[in-house]
C-alpha cells in the first residue's frame, strides 16, 4: 500500500468537483469507454511513486485523436482537469488526481502508423511502447534507442523527456522526437515539426510539449527517429575496487569521446540483490556495464580502449557477452534492479531519486551520499546512467513507517541540494510531477519558474491539463 | 543598394515613434555607448538579407547583462522595440527595425567566461563568435562543431537555431546549448538549464529561446557543449555525373549509419564560380565535398565505404585532402561559395532559399526547382548540407529589376511548396525573418502559428522584442 502524500507535498487547492453533468456528456460521447467503476479509477489513480490521491471521478478510454479532442473539450467547457494515462509507469506522482478531474486512458491508441525505411523515422500513436515498437520494426533493420527500463508508452516518454540507457550515445526524447501532434487545452488539434532532420520555423513547439507533463497540451501522435542496427554489438561486465574508480574510468571514455551506446554503474550492494534475483554470480563489488555498438572493426578498438582505461583504473574480470542471449541476460539482469531490490526487503516501497551533474563531478555527487545513506541505515539500491551523469538511488522504506520516510525525503533533499551546488539537476529523467516542485524552484529560479507558469496560463487559461503537476498555480 | 522590402512582406503596422525621453534615459544611462550618429544606425538597420527598412532610432552597446538589463527596462517603460544585434550576418531580415525602435549591439559582450575540460562545455558571452571561440580553446583539444558558414556571434546562432556543414554528425545549436541567461521583456534576468547534460524539470526554456530570433528574450550568457578534437581528420572531393547520383550516394550513407561528419553538394554551376574565385582546378560537374572524424581506422574504414558507394553511383576523381593545409583550402572554397557567386555577377544581391527535406525526398526537391531557374534564366548558385536534407540556392539578382525579383521570389515559393509537399521545412537553419512569415503558416498551420502568437504575447505583453518578425501580432 502507498503512503498518503505528505502533507508539504499536498497542493493546496482543493480537489475540484467533477459535474454530474460532465459525466453525462462523456458517457454520452463515449459509451462503455467512459467507466465511472471504482477498481478502474483506482488503477488510474496511481502510478510507479509512494503517493497516493483520491482516484479520478472517471476513466476515458481514447481510440483516436477525435476522442482526445472530445474529451478535452467536454472537460475544457466544466474546467475540469484531465490527466492522460499512457502504461501507469511514472515514478514522480504524474498521474495522481490531485485537483480531481478525468484520467484519459491513451494505451488503446497503440498503432504504429508508418515506418519510413528510407528517412530512419517512425510515426505512431501515443500508447505504442518502446517494446512494442523494437518488436514491430525489427524486421527493418532499425531500432528505436530511448530505454528508461520500465515499457513505458511513447507518449509518456515524450511528456517526461525520459531517456535511459543509450542516451550517452543517441541522446534522449529531447533529441530524438521529430514532431508531434498536440490536442491543445481548448480541444484544438495541432501540429509541429516536420519529417525534416532539422528546422528553424518559428518557435520550437516540439521540444515545448516533450518534458511537459502532460500540462501543456495531450500527445496524440509522434514522429521519431530510428537508427539502423549496429552491425556488430558487444557488451562486457567489469568490476572496480571502488565506485570512484568506476566513475573515473567512465570519465575517460566520454572525454576521450569514445563513441559507448551504454555505460552503466551498479554498486556492490546493488549488485547482491541483481544476483539474488536473477540468479547471476557477479562480484558483488561496483561494476561498469558497457554496451559497444558500430562496424566489428570499431567496436573492437572502443572496448580495447575502454579495456586499457578500466585496467588503469583497477578494473578486472572484464567480461564478454558477445551473443544476443547473454546481453539479453545481462540487461535484463539490469533492468530488473528495481525488482530485485523491492523484493530484497518484502512490503517495501521505493522513493527513487534522479539527480544528474556534470560528468567531472560524478563521484563528488555520488560518494557523499552513499556515506549519508548508509549512516541513516535505510535499505537501498544504487544504479547510474554514468556517460551522461545521471544516477538513480532507491530507497527502500517501510510504508507504515513515517519516520523512515521522513529519513529518506531528508537524504533524497541533501543529495538535490548537493547536485545543484555541483552545477546539476534535480532530476535526469523522471520529470518533476508532485515530488521535486520545490527543487525546481531551487535549480531554476524564481524568475524561471515564474515564466513556465506564465506559459502554463496562456495555453492553459482554465488549468485543466493536468493541474498541479511541475508547479501549483 | 538593397531593394525596398516588397509590398507583401512589409509589416501591417506603422513604426512607433521613439519618445526623445527615451532617448534622453538611454543617453544618460549609456553615455556615448548610445549612439544616434546616422552612420551606425544605418550599419545596424541592415543584414545580409535583400530588403532594406529605415535605420533603428539609436544603437546602444551593451557590455554586460547588466547593461542588458537597463536598455530593456527602459525600452519596456517607453514601450518602445529594441532589436538585439551580433554580428549582422541574418540572411532573413531579422535587423531591420521594422516597427521602429533601438538596436542592442552585443558585439562587446565578447568574452569566453570558463572552459570546462572536464565536462566538455563552454560558457561564453553571446558576441562571441564561432572562429573566436575555436581559437581561444585550440589549446584545450575541444572544438565547437556548429558551422554556418559565416563567421557569425553564438548569440545569434542561439537565435536562429543555426546549423551548417558538420550539424549531419554533431546537431544544430537545438542540440548544443545546455544553458543559457536570458533577459526577458520586463528586463528581469532568468537563467535556463544547468550544466548536466540531460534535465527533466519542467519547461524547456532553453530550447524555447533557441529559434526565437530574439522574440522572446535577449541571450545574455550562453554556455555550449563542445566536443575532443577528432584523432584523425580526412577530407575528400568526389564528383558525380549528376546531382541525383551525389543524393543517392548521400541517402545510402546516412542509411548506413555511416558517422560522416560532413557532406556538401555542390552543383556545377556553382562548382564553375568556386573556380573562378579561388582559383580551384575543380571538376565543373556535380560533387560531394566529405570529412570524415574519428580514429585513424575508423576514419580509414567510413572512407572506403564512401569510396564504395560513390563508385557504385558513377562518382570519379575521389580525391583526398589529409593535411589541415588541404582541407582548409576545400573548405573555405566552400564557405566562400557565397561570395564567389556574388563576384560572378557585380552589383547582384542574393535571394537565399533554405529549404530542408527528409533526406529520401532530397532529388525530387531539388532537381524540379533546378530545372525551373535553368528556365526561369535568373544567375543562381546551389550548395546543400545534404546529409541534413537542407539546400540553398542563391538567386543572383539585379537589384533594380523589381521584374527579377519577382520571378525569383516566385521560384522560392514554387520550391518552398514542394519542400513542404515532400515533409520538409521552408527553413533548415535561416529563421523565419521577415521572409518566410507566411510559408511559416503554410508549414505549421493556423493552430500552431497561433499557439506562438499566444507564446509571445504571454511572454512579451508590450511586443517590443525584435517584434513583427517571425509573425505580426
Amino acid at each position: 500500500m502507498n503512503a498518503p502524500l505528505p502533507a508539504h507535498l499536498l497542493p493546496a487547492i482543493e480537489p475540484r468537483e467533477v459535474p454530474a453533468a460532465l459525466l453525462d456528456a462523456l458517457k454520452a460521447r463515449f459509451g462503455e469507454r467512459c467507466s465511472t467503476a471504482l477498481v478502474v479509477r483506482e488503477q488510474h489513480g496511481r502510478d510507479e511513486s509512494s503517493f497516493t490521491a483520491p482516484p479520478p471521478a472517471a476513466v476515458v478510454f481514447a481510440q483516436s485523436t477525435a476522442d482526445v479532442s472530445d474529451a478535452v473539450r467536454l472537460c475544457a467547457e466544466h474546467r475540469t482537469p484531465v490527466i492522460p494515462f499512457g502504461v501507469g509507469s511514472s515514478l514522480e506522482g504524474h498521474l495522481l488526481a490531485v485537483q480531481g478531474g478525468i484520467s484519459l486512458d491513451l494505451s488503446r491508441m497503440n498503432r504504429v502508423l508508418a515506418v519510413d525505411n528510407d528517412d530512419l523515422l517512425v510515426t505512431l500513436q501515443p500508447g505504442v511502447t518502446r517494446k512494442q515498437l523494437n518488436e514491430e520494426i525489427k524486421h527493418t533493420g532499425l531500432f528505436f534507442p530511448i530505454d528508461p527500463g520500465a515499457d513505458a508508452s511513447l507518449g509518456g516518454m515524450c511528456a517526461t523527456r525520459a531517456s535511459g540507457t543509450n542516451a550517452v550515445r543517441y541522446g534522449t526524447m529531447r533529441e530524438n522526437v521529430l514532431a508531434l501532434e498536440v490536442v491543445t487545452a481548448s480541444g484544438e488539434v495541432i501540429r509541429t515539426g516536420t519529417k525534416a532532420r532539422k528546422s528553424s520555423a518559428g518557435y520550437d513547439l516540439t521540444r515545448l510539449m516533450v518534458g511537459s507533463e502532460g500540462t501543456l497540451g495531450i500527445i496524440t501522435e509522434v514522429t521519431l527517429r530510428l537508427y539502423p542496427l549496429p552491425e556488430a554489438i558487444s557488451a562486457a561486465v567489469c568490476s572496480f575496487p571502488s565506485i570512484a574508480a568506476a566513475v573515473r574510468t567512465t570519465i575517460q571514455i566520454i572525454q576521450l569521446g569514445i563513441p559507448i551506446a551504454r555505460v552503466e554503474l551498479i554498486d556492490g550492494n546493488t549488485v547482491r540483490m541483481v544476483n539474488q534475483h536473477a540468479k547471476l554470480g557477479l562480484r558483488e563489488e561496483p561494476l561498469l556495464l558497457m554496451e559497444f555498438h558500430g562496424s566489428p572493426a570499431s567496436v573492437k578498438e572502443q572496448a580495447e580502449m575502454v579495456q586499457e582505461l578500466a585496467s588503469g583504473e583497477g578494473g578486472q574480470a572484464f567480461e564478454w557477452a558477445s551473443t544476443p542471449e547473454e546481453r539479453t541476460r545481462l540487461w535484463t539482469a539490469r533492468h530488473n534492479a528495481y525488482f530485485a531490490a523491492l523484493q530484497s526487503r518484502p512490503g517495501c516501497r521505493v522513493i527513487a531519486t534522479d539527480t544528474c551533474v556534470p560528468i567531472s563531478r560524478l563521484a563528488d555527487a555520488m560518494l557523499e551520499s552513499v556515506d549519508e545513506v548508509k549512516a541513516s541505515g535505510i535499505p537501498y539500491f544504487l544504479l547510474g546512467h554514468v556517460g551522461d551523469g545521471n544516477f538513480h538511488f532507491g530507497y527502500l522504506i517501510d510504508p507504515d513507517n513515517p519516520e523512515e520516510r521522513r529519513v529518506a525525503e531528508g537524504l533524497n533533499e541533501l543529495l538535490v541540494q548537493r547536485s545543484l551546488r555541483l552545477g546539476g539537476t534535480c532530476t535526469g529523467e523522471h520529470g518533476i510531477g508532485l515530488h521535486k516542485m520545490g527543487f525546481l524552484v531551487d535549480e531554476a529560479g524564481d524568475g524561471a519558474v515564474e515564466m513556465m507558469r506564465t506559459l502554463k496560463r496562456a495555453l492553459d487559461p482554465h488549468n485543466i491539463l493536468n493541474p498541479g503537476k511541475i508547479f501549483t498555480l
